[in-house]
């Protein structure tokens, strides 16, 4: 039976107080019995969120851009290789029941916005999205929140709407 | 001898006015004798460049998102037929020797952020890009046009630098 | 820790006998505590060894080719959504420890010949994959398996090799 | 207007005979008015046949795998800069309005195989595609050419049928 799949996306180089959010987000995750989705890369909030969920028990699930699994983290239990490079973001986030994103750049960036454009809820924790997705706050597919626990309630709401 | 491209993004959706500045910019970029390219469709910024450029005598080529030409505007010289939905978004963008962004959406938006992430230069058209890609302003990467006749003076400063 | 990833290729259009065989492998990868990959279709080889991998305990991964999980087996743990239509054949072999292949098409022998061609062992059983991939039977990338048990012991080679 | 485009596919390390063929099929091809496509690469069939459509007038496009256009052949006049790695097998295809497969490998025979599985005309110069594929004989969409001449004969009944 299919298992819930949460995404959790932001940046390869991101700051300590980031990389301890990933961290308890992904311990959050596994916690609650979901799969954590990521892009597999052994740095920045893909290395702390796989850590945080593997140390709680989880599984996750990298997407890796490159043909092989070099620089791949070390906390994957199943690593995709795409060969895809950066159009690997599509996938990430097609594949996510909901999409949580923390601080991060460009390519943090392109997965917020491609997440909306195919109809996946967003919940960003730390980052600026733009006035570009505005309207997608309206109808509550984009949304903020102020902690790792605030954003895997509002997950929770999405997988699992009462 | 490998020619020019220019890459023009924008929504499918859009006003008047965007498809009036789209247009302009497909006239100018075959004026310039360089290759308009852009997302195929046949609606919004991508049709309205595509018949500028067409009408201007210049050379016009989509990226398609479908397995087809369904959809596809009639002032295609060639049809590049991806299947590979948003995922072509990476292929408009690295395509292109400098980018052009008029309003839009997200897509486009995934388009800017895919576009400055692969060390493209970005001019933005009337787009709000956001705080996220800001550090790209600094070097030059991300400018903004006040008009098309702008944004193609200063994607002529990129392609042919002195 | 990452674990043993064994992709099952196959038409969706299949007789009866492949289906057998295809639902058999997948006890069979199941019962090594493998994970099954394959294309997560709810047809032909893609449903039948997820209902096998599924009934047996295991765990099964499809990589879907749509944007949503419309078409999907019911048989899968995790869907891998790619948007990408038959480019995600490329991420069903690259994602695959090892590859087998049994009866199908033109989009079978295409994930056979992208198998190859990036370094991956293929095990065919009853798949005739033609004079053009020969070259790669030396060496030993290519072989033929004469039955899903055969099909795994081969497999297990691969993986985990003495 | 959209004009005709013609795939030609084919190995990057072939041999002379193979190289000619190519050139001719080039040269061919331009004389026609017809677009070159084909995988853009400096070696084997992508160089020939894109010299040889260059210097008889023609226009060559090219989709690259890479991420930039390093290792592309001088003769394109337009390089699709994909990122995609072999997935842009699949843009190959769709692209072309007819394929033409020359001598070539997995990558070769994996192009030739999406082609035919999304519906496109295949004609194979010296391919041996072995017996996987016999079923799109019937119906014609996968014929051989004895000579480029033949090959390109057979693709103009293709684009224009009578």
């Amino acid at each position: 039976m299919r298992r819930t799949v949460v995404g959790v996306m932001g940046g390869g180089n991101v700051n300590r107080p980031t990389e301890l959010a990933a961290y308890r987000l992904g311990e959050l995750i596994a916690q609650r019995g979901w799969i954590l989705l990521n892009g597999g890369r052994d740095c920045g909030v893909m290395a702390a969120s796989a850590k945080g969920a593997t140390e709680a028990g989880g599984t996750v699930i990298g997407i890796l851009p490159g043909t092989d699994t070099h620089g791949a983290s070390g906390d994957l239990d199943v690593a995709i290789v795409t060969g895809l490079g950066d159009a690997r973001n599509l996938v990430n986030v097609l594949s996510s029941d909901v999409v949580i994103a923390c601080s991060g750049g460009a390519g943090t960036l392109s997965e917020i916005a491609l997440a909306l454009k195919n109809g996946k809820h967003v919940i960003l924790m730390g980052f600026d999205a733009g006035v570009a997705l505005e309207p997608y706050r309206i109808g509550g597919m984009l949304t903020s929140a102020s902690s790792p626990e605030d954003a895997v309630n509002r997950a929770a709401r999405v997988v699992s709407p009462e």
